[in-house]
């Protein structure tokens, strides 16, 4: 079966945006996308986006108002993911040859929506009895502390590497360095995690276009393959509580690596999803850079920094560089686009 | 490329189940699909979910109920073609190589929602000023009246029908028969649409299974093939309102017999859009039943009628059946599927 490729990309700053209508944003990303590789809106066949909180059939208005009708809109919505499940329908509909051309849309405002975190469920019950993402991640990073001795400095150091790259970033919410102290010092939000262990509430939007084998040098000449593109879900409703690292992720990379053909050793640049600091660690060692338990050493001695072995969110990730939800997955993709094309200005990871 | 098979398919009643949680309705129709076929819940390997107001995650919440779990699941939103996107999802999945047994539900519960229609949203200024949907409904009633000569009978003879064969199907909120007079002097909700035109708030949920070629054999002996799968959106933002016809439906329809290599007069069975009377007679012109205007008199002669030259909606349709938006068209794939294997009842085309 034929390759899809990324062949553009296009992102707002993700900071709060109070006074920007989240179609705008949707249009920014759009529009930096398209203008940025020179590819006729027209030519795109069919779109996703994703989004979590933005209002039925988000996709469609947003893009009408861009003046990207016509085509297949699908919306989505998968919590955190919703930006990378579009990607993934994007991808399958290109490769099961409903399109030659395909943009991945994410886009979120959550500045506004009241509180500092992803607005809760009003009849979510356990999101009532306090199991919302801090707490839960809070527990994660107990478990991971009193298992293999992860300590509260390891954690801190994610936050501080990641903010180092979001400083590089032009489109990152932070524009200071910070220290493993001031993490340690910031004000407690679940303990272990202070205020600096978590990422800020952000806006912004981010878009991908996509492109089957048949058309993508046409488009570009330094596209970038997905060679696998895989998901998961959760086998309980246990995530970070039952298990020490996450079972979905594990099988999904694992799946994702048998599908490239390649191993966990063979990775340079990594974006993955560290909304908390130790989420970023025990995804490091659920995606095999290390052994359970390694990761917070590893961390600390620089070992997934940007001139590591592996470098992890040069962005600056969720940490630095904010997480609106449906706008993440795709801003990732966006990000090891320009990463692999060796178009990452100053966050750029070593060749 | 290699077929898509609907394998089995399960449906809840469609009506007001007031005391009924959705996820309780989406186990219904997902174990109805899966308990008909004999189908191995733990084969199924992805899902997608379509709904339009059932909150965050739905469809991992749901499934994690029905204790389907680990797979890839995308909720995913269109309006009132959710429950087609999340079928459109899972083929497109299955024909990516993603997965060779996929599952399509589709849920929703209006009760209790307030309001006669849709949920309004408050932010829509369109919605506020009125251009809700019985209102852009009537207005394309008004303009296929003046530029065809389409009667307020004409329009009430596909109540009419739909209401008998919802009287048929177990599935269906309605018991029983109306005529044209009654339709005539209901209510009226936008002029010229009576109550009757429109279809009932309900519930339900609607659950199909797809398979892919490599497997299907071993699943049923009477696999139903999807021969194409399209999907398009509106070019501008006046549909039903500069348009006579819906120039979307027609481009998608026009794709889909080019694919599917047949043309209109070849359809025995037909599963449309009718929420509201006049939808179904410019949907039948859409999708080249007949000419645009022709469809008026041909529905009150028995044209589309269960024993006529194309059988529209023998389920009862929108009408008759009622519109839990993301359950619609789940159901619509579902009712195709057993009318084409025979499996309809009362409701069965004739051969």
């Amino acid at each position: 079966m034929s390759g899809v490729y990324v062949v553009a990309a296009g992102m707002t700053p993700f900071r709060q945006h109070p006074d920007t209508a989240v179609h705008e944003l949707a249009r920014q990303a759009v529009w930096a996308a398209i203008t940025s590789s020179g590819i006729d809106p027209e030519a795109i066949e069919l779109a996703y986006a994703g989004h979590a909180y933005q209002g039925q059939c988000f996709g469609q208005k947003a893009l009408l108002k861009i003046g990207i009708t016509g085509m297949p809109i699908v919306n989505c919505e998968n919590a955190c993911a919703s930006g990378a499940s579009a990607v993934w329908g994007v991808y399958n509909a290109i490769k099961a040859g409903q399109a030659d051309i395909g943009l991945a849309l994410g886009a979120e405002k959550l500045s506004g929506r009241g509180g500092g975190f992803t607005p809760m469920v009003a009849d979510d019950l356990e999101s009532v009895m306090g199991r919302v993402m801090p707490a839960v991640f809070a527990m994660m990073a107990r478990k991971h502390m009193e298992r293999y001795g992860t300590t509260l400095e390891q954690m801190a150091s994610v936050a501080v590497k990641n903010r180092r790259g979001g400083v590089l970033n032009p489109y990152s919410a932070w524009t200071e360095n910070i220290t493993i102290e001031e993490v340690l010092a910031a004000p407690m939000i679940a303990e272990p995690l202070t205020r600096l262990s978590c990422c800020p509430v952000s806006d912004g939007a981010a878009a991908v276009i996509l492109a089957s084998e048949r058309v993508v040098r046409r488009l570009t000449g330094k596209p970038v393959a997905i060679r696998a593109a895989v998901m998961a879900s959760g086998r309980r409703n246990d995530v970070g509580m039952a298990d020490d690292n996450s079972e979905m992720t594990i099988r999904a990379a694992r799946q994702a690596y048998e599908i490239a053909g390649i191993g966990p050793d063979e990775i340079d640049v990594c974006e993955l999803h560290d909304p908390f600091t130790i989420a970023e660690l025990v995804h490091c060692e659920d995606l095999g850079f290390c052994a359970p338990g390694e990761a917070g050493p590893l961390a600390l001695g620089g070992h997934f920094d940007r001139d590591g072995a592996v470098a992890v969110s040069p962005s600056g990730g969720l940490l630095a560089r904010g997480h609106p939800l449906g706008a993440t997955g795709v801003a990732q993709i966006a990000e090891l686009f320009w990463q692999l094309r060796g178009e990452a200005g100053d966050r750029q990871v070593p060749d």
